[in-house]
């Protein structure tokens, strides 16, 4: 009784102290508000219209987690008989709800019962000691309570400040009226909801026709960094009526996770809650069996909405006004031409030169050269979209300082390097490194 | 011979192209100067007062590479009997002088020649084909001409601009002179001719008593970010006049590199042209002999010299305002320790967070978790200087923000990481990432 007492005090204590500095946090940035300008890269013509997902409703709430006046609270609901299929961050120190999300999705395979997912942002919930783990509990227990999902088939995930107790009542508070609420097709709700410094909501949809029947698949995302200013975490939730086993969508999953989500990358930084969940009714087309076209269809269906979202989330990436595709041929191995990719696509000087237009090649096999993949001067071609720029270990004889100059005052660029050694090939999307970066991740108390 | 006038046709294409470049960069560069002002990091007192090194003389000119009216060229000649050991940079893309370094040293145990260093600023002949070998080549023949060192004894570097052709004739040019000028202890003149972007000249020194007799090492260091704007690079040259053999010499350096330069980051870029070179004309002191109380203090010594010149680098990292060292703890290898270390020292987020005086020790556990390294986030500790802040998986009981904040004002700053699970450990030194980084790098075309 005695040590349950002194850890009631010590948690108080903590959450006082959490209160202080939240309070401390909110007054500081009020000083400069991130602002609600919307990236110069997002997609023209604002959120898509997202095809309809049968068996799916969608609801959010202004719960005040920490965010006045605005949704912070996504509950989406799927009908029994729905396959759940999800990665989340490899992060050693990832939050609460990841962690419950790993557990639930160990033992996913039965599709027999629907399934629900909440989502908050404002708090993290990571890093939050046991406490956190409880939260994650009385929230999702909530939910199964008022959706009647078993508590095993709540997915829940929290994106915000790290360090902070979760104020779970708030979110426990507003789930009946969210149950009453939920809606078919509620994509962009959902998606404004779990936003943090996003400065736009991101959806994206496609449909397929399957065996005569059309099937539908619509997702949205958030992030804007890979982890924004204490508040990062890209969170991806995709809805679809297609008839699959979970087994298949989860090997499908992890594959396509490779060359679209885990192929972009805005400052090199990985969130302690990066969480993407594929929801699949199973309410249209035909069973769709492995190694058929109807897998290649839905399997490229699938592929394209990652990848969409997936560079939206780049395009929203903190003070990006670039956006970068960094195409790497003719590695050893497709391993190599990643290591080769990622270490272009977060160099500082690349990112730096490339938000100050300067076609700075010489940044560029620097880059290369220090990646650690196998690599061989003299056998190294670099393009600037159209324009070569070197090869053979030098510049190239056709290549001008002003067609690489004028080219980098695009806002979409891709830089095509050649590695010239063999048939590992991969593409990934960056953005630029500039002042903005700086001014929102370290400003605040300026 | 058509294949050949087709072949001296496309170099003079090149050469008018690299002219062309070369008057475009320096156009560009005159618009926004990176100006003279000193890091507010550096030492106090300016250059310090180094040792005589018996058996080593040195001199500096300006040839006019690609700065006007400063001196560009150092030339350090040592005696016959010198030793010569070395470290270069692992890029796949380093440049023509360190491959040259790498095969001379590779054979460098013979110390009856004597021995030379040539080194210019301004252009990296690096990444420049063919004709980079052929200057390298020029410049050390006419540097053994002029000395009477055998070629195969004279080290180069080249540090500047990269994928220019190296205008070689000017170094030669000047050599003649250089050579008249050589004195003893000119390490200041030699640290000034060798700076780039640096903000000031870096020297160490170090006296040590071995058998009663006096023995000297003096260090010049060049370096303001793994690769400056376009004109990178970290060269160091130490000097000593102990009396050790090759082999022990080049173990002992190869050791301490990993506890110096291999542990100081300013923006995880690595140069195409790092050289570390340590020549010892054995003119002082009884032979040192390995695993000998002598062998341990001279060890010592080089290891002072080899940490204070790492740190005044990072000390001049382009737009540092903070000097941060990281000290991991606790960890199952040393290893996974250098994994967090570095992982927190090139995390932009968390160096941003000390440019903005943010005590965020979010971030921290955010690239604690990133590393790859072994981790559990129940036992992981941090500490900003000596204020613990995270304890048991969440912020400390003891921890206010103000302490952190106060604490985060200062310049110098010490964030102690221990993982909780074994004893490996090590310490790593960067510095914040600010406004002036994003501006020296990315701004010239403004």
């Amino acid at each position: 009784m005695i040590e349950k007492a002194a850890k009631l005090r010590r948690m108080r204590r903590q959450m006082s102290r959490a209160r202080i500095q939240h309070k401390a946090d909110q007054a500081s940035k009020v000083v400069k508000p991130v602002g609600p300008k919307v990236s110069p890269l997002a997609p023209v013509g604002g959120f898509p219209v997202l095809p309809p997902v049968e068996g799916v409703s969608i609801a959010a709430a202004a719960a005040g987690v920490r965010y006045r006046n605005r949704p912070d609270v996504m509950l989406a609901v799927m009908v029994p008989g729905t396959v759940m299929a999800g990665v989340t961050t490899r992060s050693s120190t990832r939050s609460a709800p990841v962690l419950d999300c790993e557990g639930k999705l160990a033992v996913a395979a039965d599709g027999d019962a629907g399934a629900a997912i909440v989502v908050n942002s404002g708090n993290s919930n990571a890093f939050t000691g046991a406490g956190g783990i409880a939260s994650v509990k009385a929230v999702t227990q909530a939910v199964a309570d008022v959706t009647g999902v078993p508590e095993a088939r709540v997915f829940s995930a929290s994106t915000g400040v790290i360090g902070e107790a979760l104020p779970h009542d708030r979110i426990v508070a507003v789930l009946q009226s969210l149950n009453a609420d939920l809606k078919p097709g509620a994509f962009e709700p959902g998606a404004r909801a779990i936003m943090t410094t996003d400065t736009y909501a991101k959806g994206c949809g496609r449909e397929i026709s399957l065996g005569g029947n059309t099937v539908r698949l619509a997702g949205i995302a958030k992030g804007s960094g890979m982890i924004a200013p204490d508040m990062g975490t890209m969170l991806v939730y995709i809805f679809t009526d297609a008839r699959i086993d979970q087994p298949q969508l989860q090997t499908m999953l992890r594959g396509l996770t490779d060359t679209s989500f885990n192929a972009i990358t805005v400052d090199s930084d990985t969130s302690t809650s990066d969480t993407l969940l594929v929801a699949a009714t199973c309410k249209a087309g035909p069973q769709i069996m492995p190694d058929t076209a109807d897998a290649e269809a839905f399997r490229q269906a699938l592929s394209d909405v990652m990848t969409d979202l997936a560079q939206q989330v780049v395009r929203d990436g903190e003070g990006a006004t670039k956006f970068l595709e960094v195409r790497v041929t003719g590695a050893t191995s497709d391993a190599d031409a990643r290591k080769v990719a990622m270490s272009v696509a977060n160099s500082p000087l690349v990112k730096t030169a490339v938000a100050g237009e300067d076609p700075n090649w010489g940044r560029v096999v620097m880059a290369v050269g220090k990646s650690g993949a196998a690599a061989d001067r003299d056998k190294l071609s670099i393009w600037f979209g159209p324009h070569i720029v070197a090869e053979n270990g030098w510049v190239s004889p056709e290549y001008r300082e002003d067609l690489g100059a004028t080219y980098m005052r695009q806002s979409e660029l891709v830089l095509r390097i050649d590695l010239g050694l063999g048939d590992g090939a991969t593409t990934v999307w960056t953005c630029d490194l500039t002042h903005d970066y700086i001014s929102i991740n370290a400003d605040y108390r300026s």
